[in-house]
């Protein structure tokens, strides 16, 4: 099944993620300047994990691009919705990301917050009109999709996130923040891809495990790179987490201890994987990938 | 079936969808000031129409209130989180909405946009995991939901409404802006619930119609209130379009054209009640209803 290098497999994937992406905004009946905004932030350049990962997911079980795909873009939708939402001035008040101009800056505060409110709104409508999924299928991914991303999943997160600033919290608080703000959208992306297939439950509860601990590889390894990453790379400002006088893990727990912390959560990641019979699928190598990552 | 007085019956079903309301939210484990943001605006006292309006159509057919109530109060939400939303510094800036502060001045603006992502958000799991429906009807609601209020739909409206001050628009326009601004969120209305009570397609295709129509009342009716309302009943200034200088009935047509333009519209929406076969409902009177509302 491993028949590309992982950097293969990511590159045509991002290809077909982003065609997808296109086809599903190209052609929609919308006001133009609604459109310009909703494909500015699409098109911005995103590494494109998140529905990646569910690609890798569904192939390890019973994988079927055709059926993957359209989940797969939907889920990419929430989570740019989520970026735009996250940059307005009333929030974290960013003006640049992925080195580009963020959307209220591009455009104007009311078209991102409307851009964000229709992706996310789209996202529902693509799955539930996907003609390749069942009825049953649907309104599972709807389930998840919907708690994932909603108030018991990242919107918390996000809330949280913001009410945690400017003040101390524990390892566990700062765990439980980015479980919900970014490991929820994770675990959707891999249980997701796991539906699909038609994975078992025990399948999909070991790989919501995995995705857990991804997800806290993927926050350690963000941190890490605000402290010591190259900012051409990153396409961000470095040191941006202590001006903001934000928890991290190397400010917890210092550089070399983040760096241990994360090694940990790489062995945890893998045993569930093996747990869940997918240990020879991309996901494996997506593990390392995601914490080396320097960008 | 018209056991009570359109009265009675408002009151009524305000009480069970309040209740509902309620239900869906007071026990949700999510950060507290994020929950009395979203209960805030939730319990700011609305006429719960959309509601009502999806109870009343499915009364008209094979009318179960059990089945219907999930749906109703997750359009209920949708709702909530447009006019918190729309209510933004950056959208219309308003201070005030029902009499009470609104939801950004109440908590804060960050506060109020991740409230709104939330209720949006929400709702899609509401529907998603009632147990009364079939994965079939969930599928279509969440189809139908998404359309109405995502970017071909409300946002749209939203959208076109904010280009269109300050410029002058034709009356086929402001129809159009309305009918994606209130009309789509109406039309789900009596279209969700006439499908909950498995009504006909030509059915639907006829409510369809009967709610363009309402949609259109209820905008005319809010453009003479603008006018001739009072501010004590409506909870807001009156002539607030004219100093926003928003193309309006009255201003196209004078406030006796547009009661004349209201009437046209109601014996439209009757017509196509008729055709719906769904004369002898609570939709007949809910017409007159929306036709002579004072707030």
């Amino acid at each position: 099944m491993l028949h590309e290098t992982l950097d293969t497999y990511i590159e045509n994937n991002k290809r077909i993620v982003h065609h997808e992406l296109k086809n599903q905004l190209d052609y929609l009946p919308i006001p133009n300047r609604l459109k310009e905004s909703m494909l500015y932030s699409i098109e911005a350049g995103g590494k494109r994990l998140r529905p990646i990962l569910l690609i890798a997911s569904n192939e390890a079980y019973e994988g079927d691009p055709q059926k993957a795909i359209k989940t797969a873009v939907a889920l990419e939708m929430i989570h740019t919705y989520s970026l735009i939402h996250d940059d307005l001035p009333a929030m974290d008040d960013d003006d640049v990301r992925r080195g580009k101009p963020t959307n209220h800056i591009m455009f104007d505060e009311a078209t991102a917050i409307l851009a964000g409110d229709a992706l996310l709104t789209y996202s529902f409508e693509i799955i539930s009109n996907d003609p390749l999924l069942s009825d049953k299928q649907k309104v599972q991914l709807v389930q998840k999709l919907s708690y994932a991303s909603g108030p018991k999943g990242m919107v918390a997160g996000q809330f949280l996130d913001m009410e945690a600033e400017n003040k101390s919290v524990t390892i566990k608080e700062l765990e439980e923040i980015h479980d919900l703000k970014t490991g929820e959208l994770l675990k959707y992306a891999v249980s997701a891809g796991a539906l699909i297939g038609n994975a078992s439950q025990s399948q999909v509860k070991d790989l919501n495990e995995f995705a857990y601990y991804l997800g806290l590889i993927f926050q350690v390894q963000d941190d890490i790179l605000d402290v010591t990453g190259d900012q051409d790379r990153l396409g961000k400002p470095v040191g941006s987490d202590e001006s903001n006088k934000k928890s991290t893990y190397p400010k917890l727990l210092g550089t070399h201890g983040a760096l241990k912390q994360k090694e940990i959560y790489v062995e945890k990641a893998k045993n569930a994987l093996k747990n869940a019979n997918a240990d020879h699928s991309y996901l494996m190598m997506l593990t390392d990938y995601f914490s080396e990552r320097d960008h």
